[in-house]
């Protein structure tokens, strides 16, 4: 697998073209971002675990059901996935109210909530990523009926997993975004990533932030919490 | 049917008991407001419109099939209706881009939507009201699943009688907010007023605003805005 020409850089992950037009090189950076990219640092040691963390639960997460853009990890940092077309959502799953959502509807953070949440937001930084419903989508073109069926299972089946997978090693998964994108046949398969930087992860015992949260309200040991959570996985 | 204490004082209607405990009256008064109260003033003549329209058009959607609150029109502003518990959810329908969807959504006033748009809020004046989905509905214990069908379902028939009755007098319904309420055997039943306080109303040919969007904006002519729709539906 050659890397050829960058395709896109984004906050967290460079992306590379291969001899291979199906497949796209993903390299990830320790670069961090928080409130839309106005929050800027470096987390050392972030992208070798986040590559790593994903690609491990989506080799799981193939056994469970879910076809993910996962091909095959080439380094450290470095990832062959299927390339696909981003569907322009952000699939974000509650367990537990934290973040905007404990902000905006006035509930404290780590109230268990009745029954998972799950939302889109409308990928579009220019608006900031505006939370929306799924007429939203469907009368604004961003994905068909069955797309969002398909995205809604295979996000379920995702929850069930990472709720299990963590809890077996003391973290409790408070909430996570993933993304989802479209083969050429229109197939739709997880992509993007599945790291800290993507879950809110609290210690089972101490509720201690394991996560990107540590960064974005400068609470220090972020690099620490990161290698923590890499370390409780087996993965380090 | 006798007016007893006053139960309550909205912004728009005031809520008084009778010897029936199952039956309240309701009094439209001229009082307007906008943005969740910080706006207020007076358009002469509304409450008699907005009771008269929201009864007939309540009067039409029963025979639709959609139930509702209404018993018995007492007078110009009063009107008898059963007393529910209000389920805590503006239901909103955008057929239209507008408003804070305009907004949000980066997309022009005036622009179809592929397909209607019903979404919720969650009635809650010191969150703002804050747009919602149906999984907030449920992790919040604001509606069951059945409640939230039986709602959506109600609301759709809503949307194609209003669309069709507005058009026929050369009135595009761009979106509106309906309430819904439980009796005390639980039966979910459409509540409170329909009236161009809780609708978007342009003229088919103009797209002149003939609703309390001339209020909020300051556009001058309310009152005669209000009348038109009045007139133009035969009520007058
Ligand atoms: N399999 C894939 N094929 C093509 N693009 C992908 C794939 N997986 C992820 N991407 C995209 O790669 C880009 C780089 O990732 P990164 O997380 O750095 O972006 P970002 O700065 O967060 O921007 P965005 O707001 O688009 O997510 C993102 O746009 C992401 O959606
Ligand atoms: N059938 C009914 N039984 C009991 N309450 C009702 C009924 N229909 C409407 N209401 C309620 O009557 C109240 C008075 O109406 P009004 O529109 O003036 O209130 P408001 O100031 O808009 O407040 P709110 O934010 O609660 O809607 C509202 O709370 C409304 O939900
Ligand atoms: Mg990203
Ligand atoms: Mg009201």
């Amino acid at each position: 697998m050659e890397k050829k020409e960058q395709l896109y850089e984004g906050k967290a992950k460079k992306v590379y073209a291969t001899e291979d037009p199906a497949v796209v090189i993903v390299d990830y950076k320790d670069d961090a971002t928080a409130f839309n990219g106005v929050k800027k640092g470096t987390i050392v040691g972030k992208g070798v675990i986040n590559n790593r963390m994903s690609n491990y639960v989506m080799k799981q997460l193939e056994k469970e059901g879910v076809p993910t853009h996962l091909v095959e990890e080439l380094s450290d940092r470095e990832t062959a996935v299927k390339k696909v077309s981003i569907v322009p959502l952000e699939v974000i799953v509650r367990n537990v109210a934290a973040g905007s959502f404990s902000k905006r509807m006035g509930v404290e953070e780590g109230r268990e909530l009745l029954c998972p949440i799950l939302e889109f937001s409308y990928k579009c930084d220019e608006l900031d990523d505006p939370f929306i419903n799924d007429d939203y989508a469907l009368a604004l073109g961003l994905a068909t009926q069955e797309e969002i069926d398909m995205i809604k299972k295979y996000t379920r089946k995702v929850n069930e997993f990472l709720k299990k997978y963590f809890l077996e090693v003391g973290i409790k998964l408070i909430d996570f975004k993933i993304e989802f994108g479209r083969l050429a046949d229109g197939t739709i398969i997880l992509a993007d990533e599945i790291s800290p930087d993507t879950c809110r992860l609290w210690d089972v015992h101490t509720n201690e932030k394991l996560d990107k949260d540590r960064f974005r309200r400068d609470m220090g040991n972020v690099e620490e919490a990161y290698q923590e959570v890499f370390r409780r996985l087996g993965l380090a």
